[in-house]
């Protein structure tokens, strides 16, 4: 296993943490130099809160991590690819790198703003991918049965 | 004096807020129904936060205060044009206006990310527009004295 895959099945475990709340399973980890620094899953239902995404959250506790706002350095590991909003959080962060799992075709960034994150920020996704979208998939088709 | 003019008023309030504490004096309030239900101004540099923008603290407080994470029928003020992050969490809270002073041609969303908002969002810039930029001219131009 990469370390890619490695920290992307503990943002998968975050994920689990939203699903076991009823929340829309996404999660989030963010490492320097091999260290995670922060942690976040989705909690917007719980907190009645549309900013609680988990890469806002994970954003915020790798701050207090670091202690400074600037996540140069860091990779941002999440499930699914990130909306407008976490993506230019991503971007004011400075983040170096991104990597997500499943792609968003309905609210991913790419397709509203391909330039919110810092240019020099390096992507890859597609890690993890079937399992960072069956999870998602588990938890609507659960949502749809009456 | 305007509605418009009366709560923009107010986001300037919350903007001198940040100006007393150095940081970039930006300032929002959200009103439902002629009653202020969340306001917020920039604390990015006192938290180390970047999430910590005057919209996304005023979307927070404004849920907190209705009960709920949908803003529809809600006008978000701010005194200056949202940046892309900010912009993504007013389409998720579904506002149903946006009303902003000074125009960021740099960090704007309408460069980035012009379909960001919910697709009802109605929008109105230019609301004292002046005094929204003079305050932030003023943050800047005593940043670069030496």
């Amino acid at each position: 296993m990469s370390d890619d895959e490695k920290y992307m099945t503990m943002a998968l475990e975050e994920a689990r943490k939203a699903l076991s709340k009823d929340e829309i399973p996404v999660g989030c980890i963010i490492v320097a130099e091999g260290r995670v620094v922060g942690r976040g899953y989705n909690l917007t239902e719980t907190l009645q809160d549309v900013t609680a995404h988990a890469e806002i959250q994970a954003i915020t506790a790798a701050a207090q991590t670091l202690g400074g706002k600037y996540l140069q350095g860091c990779t941002l590991y999440v499930t699914l690819e990130p909306c407008v909003m976490c993506a230019g959080a991503i971007g004011w962060a400075q983040v170096s790198r991104l990597v997500y799992g499943a792609t968003d075709e309905k609210r991913g960034y790419t397709g509203f703003a391909p330039k919110a994150l810092h240019p020099k920020c390096k992507v890859e996704k597609g890690i993890l991918e079937d399992r960072c979208r069956l999870l998602l998939q588990e938890f609507f088709q659960n949502k749809r049965k009456p």
